[in-house]
């Protein structure tokens, strides 16, 4: 139902490995995707990723940290380039909205398509973005205002009670066919409604992605209607100790904990400091991940791609 | 004498092979290097080309477009993240300066070291940026204000004048040594001046660096003195005259002319349209320069490296 590309998963600075902050998350059913954070270089991640800004319907930027949004301004003129039309949401503190018309001032961008801004201070609604997708905006602790965003994809389902329609002996046909249609139909004199006949199933994914953040359990509210929580683990706590608490991270240790505390079924750590990026400082991450978590995790790589569906259940998608 | 580093040479949008552009000039007799434009992405050309944003002491920006410059705050926060403290000069439109200002603010940047912005449109005079490396600024003809960088090295060599010195008697040795440090000496109760004795060499090497132009001829004067131009070429003239002149770019052709009338030496083509990136567009672009050149001319693909050499003698340099 939701599918998660991961464009960058580096904090502060691209290494060659890995790419600063950006998660490309589709909805499954269609081609429509929302982007969360656009460090720079996200649009040559997207091209690689092969995903079309055409279909992008929202981008989302969790904080105003350049490795969380430097990326933005280009991504929004090659959208341009290649002739997008449709409106873009853009879902960020309000600053982003002001960079961006700075920057088109001052570097004669033109966009030939209009940008559609939500503060992000302002949105203490659920925000409908298509038909099947929405978000909804959670804040937390950073050195600047910083924030987690829920989405959600919820499809409805109408399927034929076809138990019900044998048991009154209606044959297989057009019968069913235009009860399917929501269409009320005459059957030996007798007036059949599609209501009674249609029943409709809810399904509904539901996963909470984070920005930089050093109070996961800031998200405990969300995280009771989520299946999965995406969230920053830059450091293990004995590195986080070093660093001290200036800089406002979570450690794997503060994020497995919370997530244990809340029956969390699935957990992706992202955003690692460059010091955790090789196999010793991942396997470090992950040992501390286990310690004080007991369910389904993983630690992001660039390009990683994961499925999350109707169930809740969560799976890494091999590579083609 | 000079080492070109191509870090970009897509023109508008990056594509799958080539970054929007950047071009890194070394002094090869030391680490310093200036950077000509800086398109979102840059950064990590760096990092992949093994070039220190610690030893980086000037950027110019040709002008504003995005593809030029968009990846100037990343490559600036970066520096900073790795604790870069030199002061860095920046030529460029004043847009530039507003732009990285208003980037500062909006997203919570501070950088550890100071920039010193010059206005390339008050950059009338040569601008020393190093003992051995200079820059000149040359307007040129595009959609907004865009300026080509005369990018110069001058060394002086101090030879000794051994000739004379044998001539003379002077045996090899204490004596040698002092007149080479530029000491007068005592020889045979006879006063050796050092100036008499030391024959100084000038070895210069210039190379223009365009911007976007659609006016080659505006460089004339300027190609004078230098060795080698670093141009523009968008499309092939069939492909401009299809295009338009809105655009504002040059063609092979009209580069090429420009070249073969001035007889300039060495030519290197960048900024290619997407269209002309394939083999068979490459190979358009290169067969209309060779129709109307006869110098030495290279089109440049991403990361390719070359030296200009004390003589104006241009190669390319094999990639380890």
């Amino acid at each position: 139902m939701l599918h998660f590309t991961f464009l960058g998963t580096s904090s502060g600075v691209p290494t060659l490995t890995r790419n600063v902050s950006a998660l490309a998350i589709r909805n499954s059913k269609n081609k429509d995707w929302i982007l969360v954070d656009a460090g720079e270089g996200t649009q040559h991640r997207i091209q690689q990723a092969k995903l079309s800004l055409q279909s992008l319907v929202a981008i989302c930027i969790t904080h105003v940290h350049g490795d969380h949004c430097y990326g933005l301004v280009g991504l929004l003129a090659s959208a341009g380039m290649n002739a997008r039309n449709a409106p873009l949401t853009i879902i960020a503190p309000k600053e982003i909205q002001q960079w961006i018309e700075a920057t088109a001032q001052l570097t004669d961008l033109h966009l030939p398509y209009s940008l559609n801004f939500i503060d992000v201070n302002q949105a203490t609604q659920i925000l409908r973005i298509t038909d099947e997708l929405s978000i909804r905006v959670h804040p937390l602790s950073h050195r600047v205002p910083s924030f987690a965003f829920s989405i959600i994809a919820q499809y409805t389902q109408k399927k034929l009670d076809t138990q019900a329609l044998i048991q009154l002996g209606v044959p297989k046909g057009k019968v069913w066919g235009d009860l399917q249609q929501g269409l009320d139909v005459q059957f030996n004199e007798q007036t059949l409604k599609a209501v009674d006949f249609i029943q409709i199933k809810m399904q509904r994914a539901h996963a909470i992605v984070g920005g930089d953040n050093d109070r996961p359990e800031l998200l405990a509210q969300a995280c009771q209607d989520a299946q999965l929580l995406i969230h920053e683990s830059t450091y293990t706590q004995a590195i986080l100790d070093k660093v001290g608490s200036g800089p406002m991270h979570s450690s794997a240790k503060m994020v497995a904990e919370f997530a244990q505390q809340q029956g969390l079924s699935n957990l992706i750590l992202t955003h690692f400091s460059p010091r955790h990026q090789d196999n010793a400082g991942q396997q470090a991450i992950a040992e501390e991940i286990r310690q004080f978590y007991q369910g389904n995790f993983f630690l992001a790589h660039d390009f990683d791609q994961f499925g999350l569906d109707e169930t809740g259940r969560l799976s890494k998608i091999d590579k083609p």
